[in-house]
């Protein structure tokens, strides 16, 4: 199965009645940026389009959703199209898969590079900085007028995914597509204000906690701290409130490879990589089950937090061996 | 005394044979990434020039300094033209003011809107995000050829200053400028890691030794903090890691005011100043004897730490009530 063109998806989408979009789980801007955009556009094109999901949505993120998201599974019985987005496989949406299945067709948009085609339709570009900007390629091919609402989504796709332009994932294209959303009349600072400037006091304490299991590695070279349930419930933090931990880790001097391990049960651990420059962590998040980008990727471990953070370590420890 | 074109100010630069160029003092990103870009320029253009200095570069933007930097008054006796950059009065280089008089045609290009004129040409634009986009524009009109050096030291400039383009002082323009400095060949991330992935692990410690001040005023929209000279010999940091602790405090949900006080000496605390949306901090500095922008801005006070922390609440808790 080939890579499809945007405008074959766009043409699809055009002679659908009902979509269904999927971000994937542990939602974040770029996936929950992408959806709500491509939703609202399906809608003024006059298609019944909902955004399904299994999980909350991040408080930050919560502004994105103007009446696009739903839990409900049921609201479309058989949708003409299911529609994937910045997601590559259906254990990234794993309570939904069912539903995903329900498809007459099935849409897979993304930009991961560990994804392989699995859809009737797939668009999978590594190179692109988010998913987002693929979305907005793909709503200009659906013919969508400028639109101030789905330009805000795009900009925070945009912006989460390549850390306001500063990930090494970061392409010219990605300030090309801002400069025409600035002419779709979206509100930059308004977006960022939103997403960066409404930090609880709770993560901040919970953020000084964690930092008391700092960990750092092979004379510096690798960074580690864990996340435990104990300290959620100390801090009144929420573990969703950790996004960012790595790549603060990442920015101490001489770190080239970071780890965040957070205890979501007793035998359940989720783990944040970033690398710095030379590093690749997709690498990494691969041996121990997971996947991602070269300087961002994750995994889930089935082991409780003290075996999870001895098997990261050990990882990480190889890792920056491997590097020299 | 007009604003002048930066066709007339390059004319004079073209004509000139030694130019000394004058950043502000505490220099930060724009001041440093403007002045090496132009001193760049101008040597390329067969001019002697110098950045000339009277204290420390942060050692994140060390990198910038590729032997264009001097802190000796003597190099050049005297200057055909002495150029002060985003800065604009003499208080902001006080112990090269009287060296800056020595040049025969004296020049200000700067960004900010305190900023009066006072030297023989000006080019004062406070639109733009940077100063850094004035230099730009002016080494474009100096008919330099793109040069990766030179656009990674605008790009230094234009990051620190809009804060990686998420501050609300950003412009189209400001994406624009870096597409160029894409076609330039500069490396983004390497500028970015160089600035941002940096951190000492002194610093950390200092911030979360800093965040026990931390006092929230008017049910919490202001935020303030204090750091002084005890907690830099504790923890091993820097005053000049603080930068940033003022827009971290910003960043917690609420907050329309954030300030940080700094112990510089027994009678002597410098200020940083940021508001979120509505607010003005300019005004708030400059009823303590400072200036700045509208979002960012900062002060001098001439009392010792405890002091200076009850003016500037004193003063925060007036703003955050005249904000209603």
């Amino acid at each position: 199965m080939k890579n499809n063109s945007l405008k074959e998806i766009a043409q699809k989408l055009s002679e659908a009645k009902s979509i269904l979009l999927f971000p994937h789980i542990n939602v974040d801007g770029d996936a929950l940026g992408s959806t709500v955009a491509l939703c609202k556009a399906l809608r003024l094109a006059g298609k019944e389009a909902w955004v399904l999901l299994e999980d909350d949505i991040p408080a930050n993120l919560r502004f994105l959703d103007k009446g696009y998201c739903t839990w409900n599974q049921e609201l479309i019985a058989e949708p003409d199209i299911c529609m994937c987005v910045d997601c590559g496989d259906k254990g990234r949406f794993e309570k939904r898969a069912d539903k995903f299945d329900e498809g007459k067709i099935t849409v897979c948009v993304d930009h991961h590079r560990t994804t392989e085609f699995f859809c009737d339709y797939n668009y999978v570009d590594s190179e692109e900085a988010a998913t987002g900007q693929i979305v907005f390629q793909l709503i200009k091919e659906l013919g969508t007028e400028p639109d101030k609402e789905i330009g805000e989504a795009i900009y925070a796709a945009i912006i989460t995914d390549t850390g306001n332009y500063q990930y090494s994932n970061t392409q010219k294209k990605s300030h090309e597509i801002t400069m025409e959303l600035y002419d779709w009349g979206i509100d930059c600072n308004k977006v960022s204000v939103e997403i960066y400037e409404n930090t609880r006091m709770e993560k901040i304490l919970l953020k000084n906690l964690a930092m008391e299991t700092l960990k750092v590695l092979e004379g510096g070279k690798g960074a580690i701290l864990y996340v435990t349930q104990e300290m959620l419930e100390k801090t009144g933090g929420l573990m969703e409130e950790t996004e960012g931990f790595s790549q603060d880790l990442r920015s101490i001097a001489g770190v080239e490879y970071a780890a965040v391990v957070k205890e979501y049960g007793p035998e359940l651990a989720r783990v944040s990589f970033r690398a710095k420059t030379k590093g690749d962590v997709a690498k990494i998040a691969q041996r121990l089950g997971g996947g991602g980008h070269t300087k961002a990727a994750g995994c889930t471990i089935y082991a409780p937090i003290e075996e999870a953070f001895k098997m990261v370590e050990k990882e990480l420890i190889t890792g920056i061996k491997e590097l020299g």
